[in-house]
């Protein structure tokens, strides 16, 4: 029996050829050229789209192999009504946003972000010395797949690499995890702070103004997770009084950050707008990853990157 | 009898402490403090200065403790006449300008530098995907204790890493190593290639018009070794064209780079003040290299990192 899948990719023709030559039953249809009266047919949605209908006019819908590794932006109380499978492509992720981390820590600690700007003025020199990351202590905020490849790699570099999650449960390339409430007490100690927790209810506004109090003078703050989990307001207060020395953000509350925004202003702030996840590679690793499920789909074997729908990663 | 060393570097109190418990015999002096009279009595000097007497009136100097890698800006040849030893700070550079390599490329490949403009303009958004450095060819000028570290920093991410040095020998974590001929013929299949050579009569203009017809279209080239090394005008030009996709320029013919230079204005270049050596651990990592020497020196051993005055480096 033929099984649509809805792309809101676009596929290159390679994959297409592949797609058709390794799953014949399979049907591939873009978003763009699907007739309505197909809509009923879909089982499988390939990544999302804010042009997508409402997910009522897909009543066999079955499957959603998504783009991304959070998936705060999906109706995920309506999928999981209608029992419907979410799958992200987590692990794909590693590679580029453990490089933008390091190059907007660099930016700082290596005086790059200040040149930068003194290149717009023609104006040589720079009074700081800058650091390096040998000996610097970090903590990491989640330790799933980027969390590790993020500490294996800081480690390389000399930082001794602390995580946090919800049990506490030992994980590789950490020099230790804690969970939530033990890694609160071992703020205090961290040069580097480093946010990659999904945007869930339990995470929202995580990063308030008694967290950032209880961080060391000066500390290194990098939100590479999801911009709900900090609360704007206290993260701007504390960057005000210099208690974080530097922030760099990769996500925000409000998306696209609004043009009037206080953080755009402040000294040691670096906005980049959501694109640590980024990468020409994006695409391809993305289709290994759908193609590898389709083989289980078919197959009637458990998928990789199952979303607990409930929890909401 | 008592050594006299003049240090143009200022010490720590305790480090003062360390030499005097550890080398009673050595008289640590300030170039600040130090009488005219005392000249004559100064055998080492550690560090250098713009402010450092002719090198006439130091009469018993047999020893330059240097805080550099280069040393093109010592009076060579007057050193080599009266056969004094040059030893430099090799060994301590490999972290901070392994950092600032990585900080000038992501800058480019992760889009940082792009939105630290954007971002002085309060404006969200950028087209470019980026890339990350999986799979990327890299090419490194120079294969010695800072191009090493870099290598085998550059291998953690994917990247593949070649190098080249005077004989062509192989060199550990590099893929493969090539002599400056061989070298040449391999530019075209390097995305990224990274100048650490050192300055000297032999690489003056090394990288002209010529090599850089020889690489890849939209090569990233960092220089990171020494200015005399580049001709800035074919430099200039190439980036004009856009064969060179992107440069990051530590250092340059001219320092500091002066105001009317060209590479100011120029989209895709990144300029830094040569800090990439730079950091707060400096001091403190060189004194441990003076404190070794100082050993060997008193002991009539061999001293660490001498430098071959008629090489230059």
């Amino acid at each position: 029996m033929t099984q649509w899948l809805l792309t809101c990719v676009e596929l290159k023709e390679e994959q297409k050829t592949y797609l058709q030559d390794n799953f014949p039953t399979i049907r591939v249809a873009s978003i763009d050229l699907l007739a309505v009266s197909d809509y009923e047919k879909v089982t499988i949605i390939y990544g999302w789209s804010d042009n997508l209908p409402s997910l009522i006019h897909f009543p066999s819908l079955k499957w959603v192999q998504t783009l991304s590794a959070g998936v705060n932006y999906l109706p995920l109380e309506e999928l999981a009504k209608r029992d419907i499978m979410v799958t992200t492509t987590s692990g794909i992720h590693g590679h580029q946003m453990t490089e933008s981390v390091l190059g907007m820590l660099f930016s700082y600690t290596r005086n790059i972000r200040e040149s930068i700007l003194k290149q717009e003025k023609h104006e040589w020199g720079i009074v700081n010395t800058g650091t390096d990351l040998v000996d610097k202590r970090v903590l990491i905020f989640g330790t799933g797949s980027i969390a590790q490849q993020l500490a294996k790699t800081l480690q390389v570099f000399g930082c001794d690499v602390f995580g946090i999650n919800r049990s506490g449960r030992q994980v590789d390339h950490f020099t230790q995890t804690f969970n939530y409430q033990e890694g609160k007490s071992r703020l205090k100690t961290m040069d580097i702070v480093i946010n990659l927790m999904p945007g869930t209810k339990e995470t929202y506004h995580y990063f308030n103004d008694y967290l950032f109090s209880n961080m060391k003078d000066g500390v290194i703050f990098i939100n590479m997770g999801r911009g709900t989990s900090v609360s704007t307001s206290d993260l701007i207060s504390h960057i005000k009084t210099e208690k974080i020395g530097f922030a760099a953000l990769d996500v925000f509350e409000e998306e696209p950050l609004p043009k009037d925004s206080e953080l755009w202003n402040l000294q040691n702030v670096l906005i980049t707008p959501h694109i640590s996840g980024a990468t020409d590679k994006y695409n391809d690793r993305a289709f290994t990853i759908l193609t590898d499920n389709l083989i289980r789909f078919m197959n009637h074997e458990e998928l990789k990157n199952v979303v607990d729908l409930n929890l909401g990663y």
